[in-house]
């Protein structure tokens, strides 16, 4: 199958695994749109691979589509293909051993990151109006910043994932990559299955001090504009405020305790759900993944057990500061976009997963909703902006976005 | 292993797959307490059955213990072994074609309940102080009322299911069962990470009318004593709620909409979780099991994505209805534990479950944490009596009750 969008055809984006067409199974609010499935949440009839092959021959055909896609097809849209995933989706890199990288259209050196990465790439390269991807610890938020779309993560819990195999439970989510703010908004409400408020009173825009210090220069400048047009929209309500206004304990340790709380925890939890699958199967990893399972494997597990407290603790210091007409903004991910191949060893174990986990736990652990938007750029490559909001505040947050978006193309 | 704790041997209660002994890894809270786990529930070196054997014959021993379990261990406690559970998890009677019957020791000639089954028989016929089951419709509840025992679903997401074979992800939840209210209220907030508040307030307790009208009147009976020492410990502050209070939306077909809903997106969920497995192996199941994978695999998906939006409506209502210091009362299970053998069939499908599963999908579609806690018999068989609280709610939940215990006790 050969088709041009954009100026790019299915091949040339690299995103896709497999193409077919699965029609809508009814109509409504997604009517015309046309989207993609990562390769980690089961379409009836055909191989889920979760990126790796060993791990799609070692598991049967799927029975049934997962809960998420039927919401999709039942409102209208039509399903045209698989993405690429990072194996078993875990991973920002965005680049598969297996199944090759992605293109980032908008910056075709870098890549697009993970593990939603064809999920990105698809929207990006104009192949679907929006994409399914999943995020435990950034995998939508991360790649919809580096390929210069709209991303969200919703609230812990809201958005089904049955069908959608497991990384770590307490922070695997279902999130949707978008082409607009119309689109994501839409897919994201078929799939909360709640409408967005009308009319919704933004009581703060808190500007987290620590996430913007902890990026790259050239992403905090390239955001100031940005920020300074969230200060016009919602204005006296913007501040700043630091991780000591969340709470003392929240803070002693700066974002890298946030890092390391969830780390512990999504490790612990990513072998008690796939370790005994790689024990048994032995499976040909790519060679960061064969290094990430064995650091999880020989994780001690009362260091999990510990970061479980932490998180709960956090989770609640959270809570009590995120009123429910709040808002958090910090930038998505601390760097641009990487130049492809130059993830693997010391730049990937000591700089760009810390850093950036430290910013993308911070939904993890207040299993918030949080939305990426694509409004910044350095030298034409994508940087995207971030709002989080209360726990379950999916629609306010949505509302929010959107004041924030209509307003700017209104300039 | 042979060995003799208030009157009843390990062979007896007939709650096991296999006893054991993992250690504490640590000292804390549950310091010289005995726990078992239910055979969903990963141990590391062990095969976790899901009451199946053909489910334990096609995957491998588990890598490392499930997240919940490490939990126990490092707070102290001993795990003495792994119990029986419906199979799959698929079930509220806790007669396991493969497995057997585990004692209801208070009512032999009855039903332990399932699919927690053997967790349940276990501490009641005190082989354990406390042990783990899940709760996705009812698992916990249902069984640790009928076996006359403390058991608790938390709020869900709340409690890592790293490790825990799904049946229905939005519904799924790690519960604890226990002997006494303080070993409930430990081994919970062990695992919860979080401390019981010293002062709660109450506002309000709503029983539930359309819940109290569904029981057998020899149920609601066996409650009208426990209910009025409620209304002593909390003069004033007692009153009647019906479903109409929550919400018109949420009244128009009584608590039958409630089940509906429930079934519908449980069924579906647990086809796009299981039935690739069922598809490809073609298991050997009990017959009650069997005609229920029929069901799950033959129900229309359009029936359950319309129960999502239905799902989200009715939790929005609970939400604006239950308010941070309110409680919802109501009897656990709507009658007595059935008498063994009695289940198959047009009982089953036409009176058992609709009733049952339609109290116990309130705390499932409001995402609840609900204590059951063992204050009704009829002669001598056993009635559990519920509370629950807002979501998120639970560690005030655990004060509550306490409350309620306390203030019993010193009468």
């Amino acid at each position: 199958m050969t088709e041009s969008v954009m100026g790019y055809e299915i091949e040339e984006s690299k995103a896709f695994v497999e193409t077919f067409t699965l029609e809508p199974k009814g109509a409504g609010a997604l009517d015309g749109l046309r989207f993609a499935v990562k390769d980690l949440i089961d379409l009836g009839g055909h191989k889920t691979s979760c990126g790796n092959p060993n791990w799609r021959d070692t598991h049967p055909v799927a029975a049934a589509n997962a809960v998420c896609v039927d919401q999709l097809l039942f409102a209208g849209a039509e399903c045209i293909g698989k993405t690429i995933t990072d194996e078993l989706a875990f991973g920002l890199n965005g680049e598969n051993f297996f199944y090759g990288t992605p293109l980032n259209p908008k910056a075709p050196d870098r890549v697009p990151g993970g593990s939603s990465s064809g999920s990105a790439s698809a929207v990006a390269c104009g192949k679907v109006d929006f994409a399914l991807g999943t995020d435990t610890g950034g995998s939508v938020r991360v790649p919809a910043s580096n390929c210069g779309i709209f991303g969200m993560r919703p609230t812990h819990g809201r958005i089904s994932v049955a069908g959608v195999n497991p990384l770590a439970p307490t922070f695997d989510t279902v999130g949707v990559l978008a082409c607009t703010y119309e689109v994501l908004a839409n897919a994201v409400t078929v799939l909360l299955a709640r409408d967005i408020p009308s009319n919704v009173e933004i009581r703060a825009v808190h500007l987290l001090e620590e996430a913007f210090a902890t990026c790259d220069a050239e992403v905090s400048d390239a955001l100031a504009g940005p920020v300074d047009m969230i200060k016009d929209v919602f204005p006296g309500r913007v501040r700043e405020a630091s991780l000591r206004d969340i709470g003392e304990a929240a803070s002693e340790s700066g974002l890298k305790g946030w890092y390391h709380i969830y780390c512990h925890l999504q490790w612990a939890e990513i072998w008690s759900c796939l370790g005994a699958w790689v024990e048994d199967t032995k499976p040909e990893f790519g060679p960061r993944t064969r290094v990430n399972f064995e650091l999880v494997k020989n994780m001690d597990r009362d260091t999990a057990v510990k970061a479980v407290r932490q998180r709960e603790l956090y989770f609640s210091l959270l809570q009590d500061f995120l009123g429910p007409n709040d808002l958090l903004c910090m930038p998505t991910a601390p760097m641009l976009a990487p130049i492809k191949g130059t993830l693997g060893g010391d730049r990937t174990v000591g700089d760009y997963y810390p850093r950036t986990l430290s910013m993308t736990a911070i939904a993890g652990i207040g299993r918030l909703p949080q939305v990426t938007l694509p409004v910044g750029n350095v030298e034409g490559v994508p940087v995207g902006l971030s709002l989080l909001a209360g726990q379950g505040r999916d629609t306010f947050l949505l509302a929010a976005a959107q004041l924030l978006m209509s307003k700017c193309q209104r300039r």
